[in-house]
This record gives C-alpha cells, structure tokens and sequence, in this order.
C-alpha cells in the first residue's frame, strides 16, 4: 500500500456495508483508503478480487496494514475485529463477557434478519425483472417487523447493549437509513409506529462522526 | 429448571437454526433440554417467549443453567458463546486471534448469506400465496453460488479455517441438508459441480455427532 494509511477498505459508494465500515474507522478516529469497487463493471467479481481478497465477492473488505495486511471480510466480522483490537477502552464496544454475547447476538440479527431482508426489499423494487407486488409486500412486512423488534427492545432501554451506544447499534444504522428512506414501506408513519426506534436512529444521526461519514458518502456520489 | 440438565434449547421440529446448536451441543457432549415451539400455535411469536427469552421471535434461544440462566439467541452468536466457553482446548474451534476473527467472518457469511437466501427459497416453494418462478429462481441461483464459493475455498483447502473441523464449518451443515434436498436447484448435479463442497459436507454428515442429531431430528419428527 503506498497511500499511508492504516487500512484499506474496498467497498462501494452505494453499498451499505461498506459506509457501515467507515462509520465504525471514523468513530475510532482511524485512517483508512477507500476503493470504490464498480460493480457495472463486475469488479466485485473479478478474480483479482475475489482471489485475493474476499471469495464471495461482495463488499466491504478490510486490509489492516498494521497487522501484516490481515484481510478480513463480512461488515459485522470487521465491526467486531477493530472493537476488539482498537477500542480497548471499551468507547463503543461491551464490556462484560456476558455482554460481549449480546453485542455478538445483535451483530448476527442485523445481518441475518435485517440486512438480506432489507436487501430483498431493495432487489424487488430496483432490480428484479418482473414486478411482484406479493413478494415487494413480504419485505416491506419484514422492514417492518425488523423495526418493531428493534422497537420493543428500545423502549425498555436506550441502547441495545451494555447501557451505551456501541457496535450493536452502529451495525443498523446504513440498512436503517434505507429502510427509512428508498426501502420504506408505503404508508407506514415510521416515527409514529415504532418511536423509540426512530428516537434511536435519530441519536446515531446527530452523532458528528456518522454525520461526517454521509457527508462523505454525498460527495463521493456526485462525483 | 427442574430438567436437571445444564442447558434449556428453545427450537423447532425442523427448523435448521435450531439443529445447528443441537450439533454443537452433541459435539462438546454437553446436556441438554429441547423444548419445541410449536409455531402453528404460534408459540414463537407468544409475549410468554418474545417477552422473556427471545424478542425477535424465532428459534433457537438458549439458556445457560451453569451461567446464572444466561439467555442468548441467534444460533451464530450461540456457537461462539459455547465454543469460547465450553471449548477452551479448542478442539472445535480456532486457536489464533487471527483465525478467530476468520471463524467469525464465515459465521456471518453462513448467517447473512446461506440461511436467509436458502430460507427464501424454502419460503417461495413452500408458503409463498402465489408461485413466482423469477423469484425462486432467483434463490435457487443464490444456493448455487453459495455452493460455489464455499467450493472454491474448500478446494485449496480441507476445512474453512485454521486446518481443522470448527463452529464454522458446522454452522453451514443445517442448511446443507436443505440445500442439497428439498431446497436443491432443479437440474444441478451438485456432487459433480461443487465436488470440494459434496466432499466437505459428507464428512461432516458422518460425523458420529452429526449422526447422532439427525437421527434424533428423524425421531422427533416421527412423532
């Protein structure tokens, strides 16, 4: 690497788990190099990609220059590897082992649950080749079902883990900003319906260094 | 618990997650209670579980007796909970911190990028109220290219990480089965296309431990 920096980050300027990965750097106050993969271009799937760097070709991956390039791929993997190795002071991440289980717990439940169903939800309105109104409901159902969960567990706390904002948070924040915005279900008053979420996502918002990170995703959009 | 054994598991009949800690469990010879929601009842989803067990309303959950009833869901969350404490020789597990964070990563890509896509596939032959053959192609496709990256990786090598058997190659068995059964891509030799990935998952198949389960899946499933 000859850009200087700590880490490399192949990732995508759309792709919300990639700009999750760089919310995370950026709360850290860590350096990193962005490489933008263009996927009209099949870069993602190119062997000097997926070859070298991450086999399912998908983003984000992350190279730590720092730890003889360790390569590391699956955004939430990455999200536990840099808490556990550049938060040692425990700033974003839990602290007990118990809750260390926990965080781990939210981590899998944004990737299983609220990540591929979000996606699903994106593939059917963007890309699938048909219209399927039955299928375009199933998702949004389960944007909505994702948000009520996260809901519940909100009104009982303000944070999902540990009694502060942490990984287990951040990880939803790129899906939430989707999943209220482009992926919204339609007439679905998100304030309204699920308020501790939104109070949630609203906090994670106004946090300078998130704030920063779509200022960043903005401008590397426009170009 | 009035059981006597050292783990309460809150699974399904034939729910893949649930197996998969079934397996784990059997391997580490720990003791444990199955106790099967019903989900026609729609047990999974009652306050009496959601409430106190698992507010995401799906199985597994499970209850660690020795760890002041420590509660845990998301099956990935739980193998890594178990390995880490209940497999510090690391026999299933791996050893360096380095192999540790690959583990994890392969864990989020059995959650993020097996289950939900495989269970997509399940949901568009099985429960879908009408048939979408652009959808279920869809994921039939998507069950190809998991195969297909998980055989490229296994034929530069025997296991995914660390030179051995561990947590990451099991957690893929559950919906192995699925994959290659019920769920498998219509006129798809899998044996011939993916032989690294057909290999790897018949040794897994003959573990005694893996054995052990599915014959105790079948007799559940008899009743």
């Amino acid at each position: 690497m000859s850009h200087g920096k700590q880490f490399t980050l192949y990732t995508h300027k759309a792709g919300p788990n990639g700009w999750k990965v760089a919310y995370f750097l950026t709360e850290l106050g860590l350096t990193y190099e962005s490489i933008y993969l263009d996927f009209n271009k099949e870069e993602h799937k190119a062997p000097a990609y997926t070859g070298k760097y991450n086999p399912n070709g998908r983003i984000p991956t992350l190279i730590d220059h720092t730890n003889n390039d360790f390569i590391l791929w699956e955004s939430n993997a990455i999200l536990t590897y840099l808490a556990d190795k550049y938060d040692t002071e425990h700033k974003f991440s839990a602290i007990t082992a118990d809750d260390q289980y926990r965080q781990l717990q939210w981590l899998l439940f944004q990737a299983s649950g609220q990540g591929p169903y979000f996606g699903q939800a994106a593939w059917f309105i963007f890309y699938h080749p048909e219209k399927v109104p039955s299928a375009l409901e199933r998702y949004h159902n389960e944007i909505k079902r994702v948000f009520k969960v996260l809901d519940g567990e909100l009104a009982k706390r303000e944070w999902l883990v540990g009694d502060k904002y942490s990984i287990a948070d951040l990880s939803f924040i790129s899906w939430n900003v989707l999943g209220t915005g482009p992926l919204a279900p339609p007439d679905y008053d998100i304030a309204k319906e699920v308020p501790h979420f939104w109070a949630w996502f609203q906090k994670m918002q106004a946090r300078p260094a998130i704030a920063k990170v779509h200022a960043e995703k903005e401008a590397v959009n426009k170009q």
